[in-house]
């Protein structure tokens, strides 16, 4: 009998490749050492090695390219839902506590990327609001394209752990849209054109002011559609 | 020669037990069926099963125990360290970037513990206090406590998302203490002592302001070591 805690030899030899991929410093897309080599490295027989590749690729830390070898992955640990937010029950409730997350996170975040986006930057944040604007003027699922939006803003923040703190927003966002049926509404269009102006003209007092209307604006939504 | 983003046999089986864990409304320490009732029902090999759990067991969504079942983990889809903090290299901005989302993030919390913390959250929270105080005193490592009443305060607040953003708090707050060497400062006991109190007097504001005040010492203190 193992209890929960008790770690299998899979796990630990994961936790050795980890801290490979940490002493000498790889990068994603950085390619391992092949099987034996690592297992020579690790003083454990290749079959367990390949055991703890496995764990390692389903925790998003590295790709297995068949043919090819292994690399670190581009967002190294994280998966899609990685703070487990399918596994709450009550999504009107957690849609609603998702929503004062992201008023608490992303009018700062908007406004240190007014400070800190670069033209380029500016240039991806406008063309994927112009994007999301033209399908939600289609009536076609804007989803992903929200999402992006609100990725490069929080990339153009420059705070290291905006980033991967985007699963909060990447979890609202279709909870969000699901909820309120895709409808289109002009704020939405009028918000997000806004955030990206002032972000354009590094005003962020202006940029932190428009990302908390389009908030509100999305909680008045919610609201209207959860009291029905 | 598969791509990254190709999704494999195992993974595509993963998904479908956590459809059934959903589907079937399964919480937290409830037994899934046996493998071969599980093959049966999702229309696959026993081994294919055992591969998918293998996987699950690596995202901590489901507990393997030996000799007794497969159970839905405690914490479903929440590993060690979810949001990959390891895999950022510079560790100085990493730190200080973590407490300015600490600074967005844990005063308002603090100020709905105290409009929501039930009378035993406030015992517990209050213990915490003193424990990670009595191990301050003695020179010991009060990381895990630190982490523990902060996690505390989340989890009074009510908010269903809270609980899963900690890995910000519990990752910041040992990279916090290694970078400050761990010393006695009695601001630090002051701090925790007001946000506890606070708290306990269900004062929303007077938690805010508290909480505020922690950070603003952390963050000072954090300046004064890494311009050193």
């Amino acid at each position: 009998m193992t209890t929960p805690n008790e770690r299998n030899l899979s796990e630990r030899i994961s936790d050795d490749i980890i801290n490979y991929i940490l002493k000498e410093q790889l990068n994603p897309g950085d390619r391992l050492p092949n099987e034996s080599i690592l297992a020579e490295k690790l003083g454990v027989g290749r079959s367990s090695i390949r055991e703890a590749v496995k764990l390692l690729a389903s925790r998003n830390i590295v790709t297995v390219r068949q043919g090819s070898g292994t690399y670190v992955s581009s967002n190294p640990g994280i998966v899609k839902d990685p703070l487990g937010f399918t596994f709450i029950g009550d999504k009107n409730k957690l849609a609603a506590d998702l929503l004062e997350i992201r008023f608490l996170l992303e009018p700062a975040i908007a406004a240190r990327a007014a400070a800190n986006a670069t033209e380029e930057e500016i240039r991806q944040i406008n063309r994927l609001c112009s994007e999301t604007e033209q399908l939600l003027r289609e009536g076609k699922d804007h989803t992903a394209k929200d999402i992006e939006f609100h990725t490069a803003i929080g990339t153009s923040s420059k705070n290291l752990a905006v980033p991967r703190l985007m699963p909060v927003i990447t979890f609202a966002v279709p909870l969000f849209i699901d909820l309120t049926k895709n409808v289109l509404r002009q704020e939405t269009i009028d918000t997000h054109r806004e955030i990206a102006e002032a972000i354009a003209a590094h005003d962020p007092t202006r940029a932190h002011d428009a990302m908390y209307l389009h908030l509100i604006h999305n909680r008045r939504l919610i609201t209207a559609q959860t009291q029905q």
